[in-house]
């Protein structure tokens, strides 16, 4: 029979066990965040009706995504490109759903994106969302889960930038940009670390702005003293704007909750410069950016009061954001104390001989039963192989059941890290192995 | 802009959060159980290239697999059809990975099947599966492990029916049937529940046996005399056909491990006439069946030795299982004691007026900070409305901030389901919560 050359889809990947611990170890951490912040988990399918995807995330986007059939299928079927959308559909095809729902979601997408490092075409989202509410009490509350999910994966210098589309419009209108153009305008603005203030003042010229409105827009984002621009003085320049006064306002209220939900004042700030790529949203947006390594965003999100209407006549507004997860697992990736473990198996069992088996099988069933993860050694090979293979694996605790042991009640186990080896009374050597491991682990 | 009605593919669904509880639990029991049994996690991507897929799984299966494709792409893909042929894929990959290669994985595969009462073309698999060991200890762990789930998972009358390929071919050998004519011959078998003995007589004319040939097998798998054949009885007749010799001592030396591993005897018995669907099982198979209620199987699996050979010319013994997570929380959501939560949120904080948010949100922040779970009432309505969503919702416990409470350092707790409110010094409310909680879920 032909042999198939085992590969993958181009910008694909495996997780693999090792590469599995760290990443699960993170993954928990987020749940268990996600659960604290009263979120629900909610399971969609990978694969929606195309109609739900395409013309909700801006023409760029829609080109990368994945399109799905079956021999016979008479449906136009997509693998989902983000989460929101799909959460969109949920809130209104099921109007029983009481509100505010919030749900979390910690799922792969796919995206076409040309491959290069650390991006993948199938990556994973863990999405948190209120829907049902305008509060900006929830804004404020997707901000502080940002908080504590970072600071529980030992992030310390971060910042949550927020800033209000209604604000950013508001100075659309206040340049001269009429609403059409403002998508473009996001975009150019979003180019400024790359391009610099010249770059976008370009940028800005070939979206069709003309050179007064380019100047009024960016004397307000970057004033010529260098000091960015205050909710004060936007207020003074375009308070006299409905919708951009409506910005700032939601902007001191949300600023004003997050001291009472324990964010830290270092770890979060008004920035007009950062517009977010999506063209959902509406009001309030977010991004977290790590300080200490410099890198790109690691969370986004904001409001997207419209999106539920694109599926139904009663419209909610909605809010949430996305963890970047793959993002910050490279980052932990890199730091020395998470990197230890290779394996999540903490106990090999070993085989003494062949008419023992059955005695390291009741022992194993008994450690198992308390919790411990064993792996039983299969082969009748001799102690120091079994020995050997626990060592390659990383297994830190070895336990061998021979003649000797048996007629004593007792079991000898080995710990490999501390290279020590001790007989311990059957009746205790899973407590024994519990407390060295946990031992283990917090040091 | 147009509506677009929000809906599903044929034959896919969304979990809600309601539906999510049990699940969640569920599945819990079973990850934590394959870590206990020193399985490790490994992630594949939901799309493979189609040649990955095709040709392993047998005709009748292939036509369900659902295609992928990308504007430009140049690659055949496909979705997966289920998580041994990505396993098998990455063993030959990745050489380097220690063997045996001990890994569960949990996720979703698709099948363009025909869309019926529960059943759906996107479903979860819970696969726990050996590499690299020809040892019948790995097949017997599988075997304990699936006992071990199912305990846990609170069923308490099923069965493990076990088989070996080896002994079905020898079978065949014995009455004549050519190996390629074998899967046929598995396919009339698996028809006995449906058809009777009769019936599958006349399949297995139908599958080209002569009557001599369908009379020897017959009375070897339902003897005359209505008594289940023996391993004993089947040495005798079949002991001379190497082939049918090599299965039955598999068998032998399988069954002979399942005490020791805990595995009650009424869990698990000899089955000549259950065969398995798929094409690549080459040893024991297994299956489990739950005996009350009655309903078809809930677990498959067996040995496939063949299948990392497919992908590289270095081939490895393999064996394992799957669990049905989905046709097992069906049977889960019938009872009553399941369904009784509806929501994993613990704690509504209310909001007792506007000028008194922050100090519930303080009151929040510490909450969650001690794992509980808690969620914000947003708008400023009466407490009584507030009471009532926390009722309609299902969430058990309500705390109170008001003046009275907050000058007298305490917050008001009511219980929903004990219908009983106390005031708690505010220090000691968060373990208050905590205890009531735990007493909840214990009765």
């Amino acid at each position: 029979m032909e042999i198939i050359q085992p590969r993958l889809p181009k910008g694909m990947r495996d997780i693999l066990p090792q590469q599995m611990v760290l990443r699960q170890h993170a993954l928990r951490i987020v749940e268990e965040t996600f659960a604290e912040f009263g979120f629900e988990p909610l399971v969609t399918p990978a694969v929606e009706l195309s109609e739900i995807l395409l013309g909700k995330y801006g023409g760029d986007s829609e080109k990368l995504i994945f399109f799905v059939q079956h021999p016979g299928g008479k449906e136009d079927l997509a693998l989902r490109y983000d989460l929101s959308v799909p959460l969109s559909r949920v809130v209104a095809q099921y109007p029983e759903l009481p509100k505010p729902f919030r749900r979390y979601q910690i799922a792969p997408v796919w995206r076409a994106e040309r491959p290069q490092k650390g991006r993948y075409r199938e990556f994973y989202q863990c999405d948190a969302d209120i829907v049902g509410t305008a509060s900006m009490l929830a804004d404020a509350e997707i901000i502080a889960l940002v908080y504590t999910i970072l600071r529980r994966l030992g992030f310390q210098q971060f910042a949550t930038l927020i800033n209000n589309r209604k604000l950013l419009t508001g100075i659309g209108q206040y340049s001269g940009v009429p609403d059409a153009r403002l998508p473009g305008l996001y975009r150019a603005i979003d180019k400024y670390e790359r391009l610099g203030l010249k770059g976008v003042r370009k940028e800005l010229r070939q979206e069709g702005l003309d050179a007064t409105a380019v100047d009024r827009l960016c004397d307000l984002i970057w004033p010529a003293d260098g000091r960015p621009a205050s909710l004060e003085s936007l207020r003074a320049e375009l308070g006299h704007l409905p919708l951009a006064r409506e910005g700032i306002d939601e902007l001191q209220e949300l600023l004003g909750y997050l001291p009472s939900l324990g964010v830290e004042a270092s770890c979060y700030r008004f920035d007009l410069a950062m517009v977010r790529g999506l063209d959902y949203y509406t009001g309030p947006i977010y991004e977290t950016v790590v300080e200490e390594p410099r890198i790109g965003s690691i969370t986004g999100g904001g409001r997207f009061d419209g999106l539920v209407g694109r599926f139904s006549k009663q419209s909610y507004p909605a809010t949430g954001t996305t963890i970047g997860i793959e993002r910050i697992l490279d980052i932990l990736a890199e730091r020395p104390t998470f990197s230890a473990r290779e394996t999540l198996v903490e106990v090999l069992v070993t085989v003494f001989s062949p008419d023992l088996v059955t005695d390291s099988l009741k022992l194993m069933s008994e450690l198992r039963e308390s919790g411990l993860r064993c792996e039983l050694y299969y082969e009748t090979d001799p102690l120091g192989t079994q020995i050997r293979y626990a060592l390659k694996k990383g297994i830190p605790m070895l336990v061998i059941l021979g003649p000797d042991e048996l007629s004593a009640g007792q079991v000898a186990v080995r710990d490999l890290q501390a290279k020590s080896q001790t007989n311990v009374d059957r009746a205790a050597v899973a407590e024994y192995l519990s407390a060295r491991l946990d031992q283990a682990t917090d040091t």
